[in-house]
């Protein structure tokens, strides 16, 4: 804890490749100004760093998501504790889940779309932000929700070493799906197969993923979960079989490349295929997240579920801490802790 | 009726636009060989000229659809009678519906994936094949069933003038939804404000789609029927509204122009806005043709339904026919009658 707030700015507009310099440390006294009727003030514990958080830092011209303004604090999903509140439905010492900023104390209106939920008691702020978070939830209604995918059926992930990646072969495993990931390396491969327990891995890396997914999906793929875009997804289509699903979670392979992500090159495949491609966001089920973290709860109290958390520690990591998930470097649920010790409370 | 049968074979694959040299008319004996059991044989009465026939045309490849191969007839859908039959389901003289090829006599394993349907008593056989058939019948399924349309949502139809597009724009006002058509040309667009009673037209050959787009549509695009492709969808996804269908039934602006149709060049929208993309087929829903049926002829009866017909007459005009698909030039369902009287026969 600290009488300062800490906060990672955004100084300049990423082109292509993330930089260092797009990112401004800058301090500034704790606000103690008085909240406005219905404010909260959270002082942050855990950040997430999720890959579509570059999206929020493009400029302002997409109407569906916002554009983290320059000269302010990078916009992060968080879990913190609340310092202050003009809210009947929050006390001080409430521990919560928001859309927050990179900074130590957030202020926000808790009756705006993206107001912060309570955590339950007996989940640490790490597990709240991810083994329960965000990428799990996404994971489990893209899958699930979007995708439709029967027991029997063929699915494929890209991306599938990651955070929401690994989560989703493994719901598919656990529904009885066949299923095969695609990342990059032998590493991430043969995790995947030994540890996640799917049935085959493509190195897209090393391998010609069309040619592959050819071989091992000779019946074409049924459910498609996207967490690339690109030459994967166009690998995909192109193997889909008929009434299969492509489930739009993220287009990673182009955020850091100063591009917008293109659509597959041959769209009478969508027609003739009966192929449905879809774009969810997790907080069109939020109504049903308690069914899903009940779930989550079981599969992993039930050793079904592999996950690894890649905690960094201290303030001073964020900007550094996110870049690595556009290098493939990371493994595992990309958090970054102000303090470790709190990080692990589980009230 | 003629001893001949009369047939216009694939010369060459068409390179970019099409070209009557890419066809070749020949005549050779009316077939009497004997049929193999399950087999009939189909004197063609009328054949519809629809875009996609175009797609048939292109090298083998798309493992969704078929290629023609060089030399044999063109492939397409077709009302005729049948003038011999070794199937116990088919007699002589019954009239039927098929996907057939350009020439007199077909014949035909009616064990196939394509089996021929009997063409109920009292409508013509061009009625069968317009104003009941392939055109209206997946305009409604298209609609009703993949765009999941709801009273009072705004509905935006490429290719509004065109067979399958006018219908869509009329069975969506019918429907309750607010219609907006974009077509080529200030006439095809007074025709879809004032005879199909649409909301709005867009002249997509005089005014910036996307633009128009935003200004007729303030809450953006609910439903999307696509039957064009390339830059009108472009628009069209810039403009979709969040969890906004896109119905996809063609992609016409790139058959001609000898190469794939690409998909939106800004996967993040689809993201965000939580949008579907769905190709499908007629005949995934041939099971509920009937009803489908019976709801178009109320709407024909009561007036509900403008329908405009572009029949040509004689076996030589098929593929110059087909030809004005490309142009923008025909209006109406365009058909050849191998002979009118016949065609209007309705038994």
């Amino acid at each position: 804890m600290s009488d300062l707030n800490r906060q990672w700015l955004l100084r300049a507009r990423p082109q292509g490749q993330l930089s260092l310099d797009d990112f401004e440390y800058r301090e500034e006294p704790a606000p103690d100004a008085p909240l406005a009727a219905g404010e909260v003030r959270i002082r942050n514990v855990v950040f997430l760093c999720a890959p579509t958080m570059r999206n929020w830092m493009d400029p302002p011209g997409n109407s569906f998501y916002p554009s983290v303004p320059l000269g302010s604090p990078v916009m992060a999903p968080a879990v913190g504790r609340v310092v202050a509140s003009n809210n009947p439905e929050f006390a001080v010492g409430d521990r919560v889940s928001s859309i927050s900023t990179w900074q130590d104390y957030a202020t926000v209106a808790a009756t705006n779309l993206r107001k912060p939920t309570k955590l339950p008691d007996g989940i640490s702020f790490v597990d709240a932000l991810g083994r329960f978070g965000l990428n799990p939830l996404t994971a489990y209604f893209g899958l699930l929700e979007v995708g439709q995918p029967q027991a029997g059926e063929t699915l494929v992930v890209s991306g599938a070493a990651g955070s929401t990646g690994s989560t989703v072969c493994q719901i598919g495993r656990i529904k009885g799906l066949r299923v095969v990931g695609i990342a990059g390396g032998a590493d991430k491969c043969a995790w995947l197969t030994d540890a996640c327990g799917i049935d085959a891995a493509i190195d897209y890396k090393h391998e010609n993923v069309e040619a592959r997914l050819a071989e091992l999906c000779p019946n074409g793929i049924d459910v498609f979960f996207d967490n690339v875009g690109g030459d994967i997804l166009q690998a995909a289509v192109n193997n889909m079989a008929p009434k299969g699903r492509i489930v739009l979670c993220g287009q990673i392979s182009s955020y850091d490349a100063g591009e917008q992500p293109e659509g597959p090159r041959n769209m009478m495949r969508l027609i003739y295929g009966s192929i449905r491609m879809e774009g969810f966001l997790c907080g069109n089920y939020a109504a049903e997240f308690p069914r899903a973290v009940a779930d989550l709860k079981a599969w992993h109290e039930a050793g079904k579920i592999v996950y690894r958390e890649d905690l960094h520690v201290g303030f001073d990591q964020l900007p550094a801490a996110f870049m690595t998930l556009f290098r493939g470097a990371n493994q595992g649920t990309l958090l970054v802790a102000v303090d470790e010790a709190e990080a692990r409370a589980t009230r």
